[in-house]
């Protein structure tokens, strides 16, 4: 079976609202086995939404729409679809009723405009919102399903977690299964270069997605079939190949991140970790505090932007500064020194580098960033070459930092 | 002119990517007065991609399609143009050139992945792409426009920003002009509230939208007429009233941040500025230092997560933690000493709050965050109540406090 999402609204279109709607949509109907081969956005227009409905239907088994439900003006899905399945309004008691009860609970007095909403196209199966005022919608039409929604998205994921998708799961006898592997700084075509016979024996029913952002590639296996548990196992198999290939670049499964890898191997080793960071400026730390209970395991950081600051505070020797400069593997190994000693922890993450725009030199240019991570008796350096984009380098060299202290971990404990 | 967005790939159908480019391109196009008024997301599918450039040039003048440029196997659109179009592939020498600059610079080899992102549809105007390998692609056909870009989102908006809307907007002949006027740490409806006779008595030319984020409204005033400067003459005028009747909460326009005014003023009046950070643990700092130049009046600061930090380098009274608290008034107090002291600053900011989820008291439930900007003379606390997610009120207070730091500066130097 699959979908197709057509979401309604100008507000989406002239781009002052992001559509969450259909990632959200397209990941629930994907768990299901419904996959969407293509979504719409359209305008608050009669003609548009007919046309998008056409379309979808020729290529479609259901359409999902979302938008245009509410009590205002420019909301017009519902006349819409009664023009499109050319059937007639009327005014539906039992919805007039559940509305009147909510207002009556507020206190409230209901408008024309919320009367408008008991108005619904001939034919329609009511979809309760447990949410808002305006009900879901369902429609059976040719052999196929029209599902209309409103655009709000904890009415929408109302809706669909009570009423339409525990009911499209037992209907599906297809099943899907997907496993994401995630890797850090490592390039797409390294990865697939250096799995591609692997990926040259995988079933036609395994499909592979490379999903790369700054610093990191994840690697989504979605695997279709008839058995479950067959389908699991192959699944796996295909993806333990694929981990054992690559090795530590690995740091984990599905929603994971590098963060919460670390919070979870320091909490495990009870190890502390503190951070002294120049050219990232704070975006290490406020990565690991990003994961709840960060707090076990991570005592703080020192934002040393100013060599003074390295200097006075960290320790970091003037001759080691004067000679070798801020930006060296000299400097970020005694900031390591002075951090720890400081904050008292087992390892720590050091930083120094020039994140650009500007700051560059022949020997050094912008995204000449290096990373230490260690204590008194191991270490690892590491020079990163980034680029010249500012924004981009911070938080390319805040993943190599975290990725280098994982594998350190890994190493030394 | 009007515009459609085709969007390519499975990773945006099936939920794993949210679709943050359509949004953003609509908004820019809209800016220099072009109306989006479809877009479509399809999979990596050469049918369904010819399938979707045939609609949208039906309906619009332009398309602009995102995704499916990269070197990997999954990438086909610009296959899929080719065969629109109805033309060959050729390699394309400046590319080839380009890419192989950047591999050298990066000290790595080109791979025949990277070899096929040369081939490009004959008839091609390439469009610079100076944040990655892939460039992006115009083609005129029969009067319309066919605009390409990767679809990493750094990416695509380089290649908006250097190339494709300098030249759409000299192109068009209805004058439009906005002004956005920014604010901070009040809500939506205060502000409506506050404006509206204001808004009542402005012309049918000017619109007004709210554009809300965490803690922040932009105001965004939009203008059409056919004399520009009548008409920037008079968006201005309402501009200026508005500002003038919403004080201290305006802290910038257009496309500045707090960080950026707060760079502005503290070099203009050579202030010195650090942090001591614990619920945020650095992002106060990390926000700070995304302004290039920053190390000029951001000295540094100590992320104090654990409470022995705020004690043992912060100089935070052991009896204050234990009467007060860690998350008091108390505390962030003394916090600023301590660190204007180490760091040898002027001004400071300190906060130490729940981020949350869990970690609350009936007395200080999850959300309680103390906000401390100032010296050994003067001083600005604030409570802040947020709520129970972290992630939002991490992001929250970081905003109040350089909103706070702002109102600080502007009130004591």
């Amino acid at each position: 079976m699959n979908a197709s999402i057509i979401t309604v609204g100008d507000e989406i279109l002239i781009g002052q609202v992001i559509d969450t709607n259909s990632a959200w949509l397209g990941q629930q109907l994907s768990d299901i086995g419904i996959r969407v081969r293509k979504t719409w956005s359209v305008s608050d227009d009669h003609g548009q939404i007919i046309v998008a409905m056409q379309q979808a239907l020729e290529e479609t088994d259901i359409i999902f729409m979302t938008g245009g439900l509410g009590p205002t003006k420019d909301d017009i899905t519902k006349k819409a679809i009664a023009d499109f399945l050319g059937v007639e309004m009327y005014f539906d008691q039992p919805t007039f009723e559940r509305i009147q009860k909510i207002f009556e609970k507020l206190g409230r007095v209901m408008s024309p405009n919320h009367h408008d909403q008991c108005l619904m196209p001939v034919g329609v199966e009511i979809l309760r919102n447990s949410m808002g005022t305006a009900p879901g919608m369902l429609f059976r039409h040719r052999s196929k399903l029209i599902i209309s929604m409103p655009g709000v998205p904890y009415e929408m994921t109302a809706i669909m977690n009570e009423e339409v998708l525990p009911w499209l799961s037992q209907s599906s006898d297809i099943h899907i299964y997907h496993k994401t592997i995630l890797t850090a700084c490592t390039g797409e075509t390294i990865i697939e270069t250096a799995i591609s016979d692997i990926l040259d024996e995988m079933p036609e029913n395994i499909k592979i997605a490379y999903l790369p952002s700054i610093a990191s590639v994840r690697l989504r296996l979605s695997g279709t079939g008839n058995s479950n548990d067959a389908l699991v196992a192959e699944v796996e198999k295909y993806s333990d190949k694929i981990v054992s290939r690559l090795g530590e670049i690995v740091f984990g499964y599905g929603n994971s991140s590098l963060e919460k890898e670390i919070y979870n191997i320091c909490i495990q080793k009870n190890l502390k970790i503190s951070t002294a960071e120049s050219c990232t400026g704070g975006a290490i730390a406020a990565r690991l505090v990003t994961i709840p209970g960060s707090s076990a395991y991570f005592m703080g950081g020192i934002v040393a932007y100013d060599n003074t600051v390295k200097e006075n505070l960290l320790k970091v020797k003037p001759e080691t500064l004067n000679q070798y400069g801020a930006i060296s593997e000299h400097t970020v190994i005694e900031m390591i020194h002075g951090v720890n000693a400081i904050l008292k922890t087992d390892i720590a993450i050091s930083i120094s580098g020039i994140a650009g725009p500007d700051g560059g030199t022949i020997e050094k240019p912008v995204g000449t960033i290096w990373i230490c991570v260690g204590n008194d008796m191991d270490k690892i350096t590491y020079l990163l070459k980034a680029g010249k984009d500012r924004a981009k380098n911070i938080e390319t060299a805040t993943i190599y930092a975290l990725d280098i202290l994982r594998k350190f971990i890994l190493k030394y404990y």
